[in-house]
C-alpha cells in the first residue's frame, strides 16, 4: 500500500511556504518559498501611515510557484499520493471582491488601486473606525465586542472595510462583499469562490468579524447600519456559517489540479491563521500554552468546550471555539513586543556606530560598512553571553516590557517601557538580562491571568524565533513561570500544522490530535525550571507587578 | 605705587594648581599645576575596597613646584609684591599627626604606611563608623548631627579618624592628634603646625567634625568616649575654636620663605574648601546658588546671618557660618551625580565598541584601537547635537538622576537611578535627553526645597566642567528652574578664590565681596530661560516627582 501525503501552504506577512508531509511518518519531503515580489518592492504601501496592502497576484504566483517546486523535488509515486492541501495566512486581512469573488484588483480598472487589494493584518489605517465600533458597541444593547474582551481592533475586518469603503467610491460601489485571505485560497481552489457560499473559518471569518452563535452570526444589519449606513445591505452578501479547518471546503478544480500537477479530488480544508496552525504544528494539547515567540508573542492554550464553557476570561483578547484545534475553545493572547524589545535595545547600543564611526576617516567606506554590520551582528549573542554569567541577585534592575503597549492581559496600547534599579555599574549586559527578565514577567502576567480566571496551565510549548535562538530567554522564561518549557522541533511548524488539517479535512484522520499524533515532530529541548532561581524571580516578579501598577495608574 | 599680588593655591583630587592674581586688576598673570605622583600610581589606594588615601610628599612636592613655576613666569617686582597666599583643599581630607603636627607618614616608621597618611575625601573604608555615629547621635540628648541634616557620613573627620585608629594600633598610639589637609598647609607655611594652636577652619575642622558653637565646640567626651573609648582624650588634643578663610593663619616662615623664593612677611590666610573658595572666585552674590556642576554637582547659597539665622534648612546637608563667605551663612547641597549620568549612558552606548568591534580581525590592532578612542570620544558630543534637535514635547521619556544615590534634598543613597516613557522608538539622543532633563529636575528639587524652607533664589551662577562645555545642558537647566544662568568665566574659579581670600586675609580688602568686585573675572555667558519651555518642563517635572515619590517610598 502506497503512503499518502497532505500539502501545507503558509501564507507569512513576506513570503508563503508549501510543505509536503508524508501523513503517517511526519516526514517532510519536499518544500519551497516564494518572497512577494511587489510587497518587496514596497508597492501599495505606506509605511508611516500604516498602510499595508497586497497584491492578489503576490499571493497567486506564489501559490503556483511554492507547489510546483515542491512537487519537483518528490517522484510521480508521491504527486500521486498527495489526498489534501490547506491553507493558513495572516490575518485579518481582507479583500473587496465582486459577485464572482474576485478581489478587485484582480478587475479591471482596479488592477494599481491599493483599496482594492488585501488589506494585510498589520494595516492600520483604520484607527478612526475601530474606535467608533468600540464606541457604538459600549452603548449597543448586546456587547458584539465581548468576545474580543470588549475591544475591537483596527486590524479587524469591519474596521478595515469600512475605512475602505468611506475612502474609495469606487471600491464601494465595486464590492459586492468582502472575504478574508484565508478564505479566498480555499474558495480559489475549488473553484467556489461565490462569496455566498464559499467556506469561510471560524477565527477569520468569525471572531474578527464578530460573529459568534450566541448573536446567531455577524452583528446585526442595525448595528452596521447605525455604524454607517453604507454598510446596508452588506450583511446579506456575507455568510451566516463559519468552519473549522477540519472541515473540508471542497475538492481541488479541474483548473488547479492542471495548473499545479495535482490529481484531482485532493481535498482542499477550510482555511485558517498562521499562528494557529503553527500552534498544531507544534503539537499544542489541552491546557497547553501554546507560545510563538518571535518580535511578540502569541500565546494560545486549547480547553474542552465544556470544561471551560460560554464563560469569559477577563483581559484575554480571544475566545473562539475551534479557532486552533477543532472542537476545542481557543484561547488567545500575546505581548505586544518581546525580540522586539532586545532589538530595539540593540538598535540603541549601535547608535555610536551607525552615526559616529559611520563618520569616521580612518577606515574606507567598505570596511566601515563591513565593520559595522559585523559588529551589530553580534551585538545580541555577546550581550546573551555576558548576560548569562550576572548572579541572578547582582543587578537589581527591574523593567516593564510595555515599549510596544500592551496586548494582554488587559490591552492597553498607550502604555510605555520603564527600566528602575539603574546605578553607574548598570552596564549593557546587565540592563540586556532585565530586559529579558521583562519580557520573561510578561508572559508571566498572561499564564496567571489564565489561572486566575479558572483556566489551568499544564506547560508550554514553544515555537518561533527567540525559543529555538536563545538559551538565555529561554531557561529565564522557565524560571519565571516555573514550568518546565517544550520547544517545538519543526522548522516549519506553521506548515506542518496545515499539512495536519490537511490530512484531517481529507479523512485520514478523525481529529486534529491524531494527525499530531503521526506527523508531529515532536520535542527538541526542555527547559526546566532552577528551584534556585523560581524563588528568587518570584520576589522580582513583585517588584514588576509593583512598578507596573504604578506606570498603568499613578504616573 | 607698585600694584600687589595674592597666590592662590588649589588642590584638587589629581593635581595641585598655583595662581597669581593682581590684586588690584584680577589680572591671572602666571600659573602651575603638578600632579601627584604617587596617587597617580595608585599608590596606598584600594579602589575595589574604596581606600583612597594620598601620601603628604605629593602635597609637598605640589606646593614647591607649583609656587616655583608661577614665579618663574613673572618678573621680580611681581614676586617682591606678592602680600598673601590662600590655600584651598578636598575635604574632608583629615590625616593623623605627631605632637609637632607632622603627619605620622612623615615620620619614620609610617613611611609607607596608608593609616599615617591623607584619608582623601571619597574614601569609604568608614561606612561603619558613620553607621554608629548616627545611630549614637540620634539616641544622645544633644543632636551633633544636626547641623549636617541629621546624618554624619563616611566621608567625614570622625568616622574616618575612628577607622583608621581602630584597625591599625600603631597609628593609634603614635596619633597624637589630627589634621584637616586644608588646615595642615597654611600649618606649615606659618611654621605654627601644633596641633592645639594652628588655625583651623570653619567648614574642615568646624562642620565635618560637628563643631558647633551652640554645642561650644566639638563633641563632648562623654559622646565620644561613648561612641568609643578608644577617643578618650583625643578632644583634648584637638581645637576650641575654627576660623574663616579672611582670618589670617599668619606669616610665612623664614623656612619656606626661602623654599618658594617669597618675601617673609607674606601673609598665610586659613585654609578652606575647593568648592567654597570656586564659589567666591565665581562671585558668588548673596541669595545666588552657585552651582559646581561637574560629575557630581556642589550647590552653594550664601545668605546674611541675621536674615537666616539658626533655623534649619530641612534636607539640605550643609549650614555653616561663614564656610564660604566669612559673615555669611554658607548652605550646601549637591547631586551625587549630574556628569556622571552623561558618562555612564556613553559608557553603556560603548559597549558593543570595546566588547565586540574590539574583537574584530578586519582591522590590525592600532588601528582598532585608534577608531575605538576616535568613536568614544565623539559620542557626547554627537547625542548633545541630535539631543538639540528634538522638540521638547515629543520624547514622553522621564528620568531620575539618581544613578548615584541622592545627597540633597533629604540624602538618600541608597536610591536608584529609572527611566520611564519608553518605546520602541527611544532612541540614544531621546534618552540622553531625558537624562539631561532628569539631572536639570535634581537641581530644580534642590532650589526648590530652599525655597520651601523660606530661603530665596534670585539666580544661579554656574562653574565647572559641564557648565564650561554644555550649552544644551545649560540651555536646559535654565528652562527647568526658569531661572537666567550666569557661566562664570574664570577657568581656574578655585584657584582664584582662594587668591581673594589671600587678599582679604592680607588686608588688601576688608571684605570678601570687595575682593570679589575688583578680581573677579566676570561672566562669560548667560542662559535665559525660554518661555515656551518653562510651561513644558512644568508638566514633566511634575511627572518626575511623582516617579520619584513612587521609587523612594512605594517600590
Amino acid at each position: 500500500m502506497s503512503e499518502k501525503y497532505t500539502i501545507g501552504l503558509d501564507y507569512g506577512t513576506d513570503s508563503v511556504r508549501s510543505l509536503i508531509v508524508n501523513v503517517e511518518t511526519g516526514e517532510e519531503v519536499a518544500s519551497a518559498v516564494y518572497g512577494y515580489p511587489r510587497w518587496k518592492q514596497g508597492l501599495y504601501c505606506n509605511a508611516p501611515e500604516n498602510q499595508f496592502r497586497q497584491h492578489p497576484k503576490d499571493y497567486l504566483e506564489g501559490l503556483e510557484f511554492t507547489v510546483k517546486e515542491a512537487l519537483k523535488q518528490v517522484g510521480e509515486n508521491v504527486v500521486e499520493n498527495v489526498v489534501g492541501i490547506s491553507v493558513d495566512t495572516t490575518g485579518s486581512t481582507p479583500v473587496a471582491v465582486d459577485e464572482k469573488g474576485m478581489p478587485l484588483s484582480l478587475t479591471p480598472g482596479f488592477e494599481e488601486n491599493p483599496n482594492a487589494m488585501f488589506v494585510l493584518w498589520k494595516d492600520h489605517t483604520a484607527m478612526q473606525e475601530a474606535e467608533e465600533i468600540n464606541k457604538l458597541a459600549r452603548q449597543w444593547k448586546i456587547d458584539f465586542t465581548k468576545y474580543e474582551g470588549g475591544i475591537y481592533s483596527s486590524e479587524w475586518f469591519w474596521a478595515k472595510l469600512l475605512h475602505v469603503i468611506r475612502n474609495d467610491a469606487g471600491v464601494f460601489r465595486a464590492a459586492y462583499s468582502w472575504v478574508e485571505h484565508c478564505d479566498w485560497i480555499p474558495a480559489l481552489l475549488t473553484g467556489n469562490t461565490h462569496p455566498k457560499t464559499l467556506k469561510r473559518s471560524r477565527c477569520a471569518a468569525g471572531h474578527k468579524a464578530m460573529w459568534h452563535e450566541a448573536f446567531e452570526g455577524l452583528p446585526s444589519e442595525e448595528f452596521l447600519t447605525a455604524l454607517d449606513p453604507m454598510l446596508a445591505g452588506l450583511r446579506q452578501r456575507l455568510y451566516k456559517e463559519t468552519f473549522t479547518c477540519d472541515v473540508a471546503a471542497g475538492t481541488l478544480s479541474a483548473e488547479w489540479a492542471q495548473k499545479l500537477g495535482l490529481p484531482r479530488g485532493v481535498v482542499v480544508g477550510v482555511g485558517a491563521f498562521d499562528a494557529h496552525l503553527g500552534a498544531v504544528g507544534a503539537e499544542i494539547e489541552p491546557y497547553y500554552v501554546s507560545k510563538v515567540m518571535g518580535t511578540s508573542t502569541c500565546d494560545m492554550l486549547i480547553a474542552p468546550m465544556e470544561e471551560v464553557g460560554d464563560k469569559l476570561v477577563n483581559g484575554i483578547c480571544g475566545q473562539v471555539d475551534g479557532s486552533i484545534v477543532p472542537g476545542m475553545l481557543g484561547l488567545e493572547a500575546g505581548q505586544s513586543a518581546f525580540g522586539d524589545i532586545y532589538a530595539w535595545f540593540k538598535r540603541l547600543l549601535e547608535w555610536p556606530l551607525k552615526n559616529v564611526l559611520a563618520e569616521s576617516d580612518l577606515l574606507d567606506e567598505q570596511t566601515r560598512e563591513k565593520l559595522i554590520e559585523e559588529t551589530s551582528d553580534k551585538i545580541i549573542a555577546k550581550l546573551s553571553a555576558e548576560a548569562e554569567k550576572i548572579p541572578l541577585e547582582e543587578s537589581g534592575i527591574v523593567a516593564l516590557d510595555w515599549m510596544n503597549g500592551r496586548r494582554t492581559p488587559d490591552a492597553n496600547q498607550s502604555l510605555k517601557g520603564a527600566i528602575a534599579g539603574l546605578n553607574l555599574g548598570s552596564d549593557a549586559p546587565r540592563i540586556f538580562r532585565a530586559l529579558v527578565e521583562a519580557t520573561a514577567f510578561g508572559s508571566k502576567a498572561i499564564n496567571d491571568r489564565f489561572v486566575e480566571e479558572g483556566v489551568r496551565i499544564d506547560g508550554v510549548i514553544a515555537l518561533g524565533g527567540v525559543a529555538k535562538k536563545s538559551s538565555l530567554v529561554m531557561q529565564i522564561v522557565a524560571d519565571v513561570l516555573n514550568m518546565p518549557i517544550k520547544v517545538a522541533r519543526s522548522e516549519q511548524a506553521c506548515a506542518l500544522g496545515s499539512a495536519m488539517a490537511a490530512a484531517v479535512a481529507a479523512g485520514v484522520y478523525a481529529t486534529t490530535s491524531e494527525a499530531q499524533k503521526k506527523m508531529g515532530g515532536g520535542i527538541e529541548k526542555e527547559y526546566l525550571p532552577i528551584p534556585e532561581n523560581v524563588e528568587k524571580y518570584k520576589v522580582l516578579y513583585e517588584k514588576y507587578k509593583k512598578f507596573g501598577k504604578f506606570i498603568e495608574f499613578d504616573y
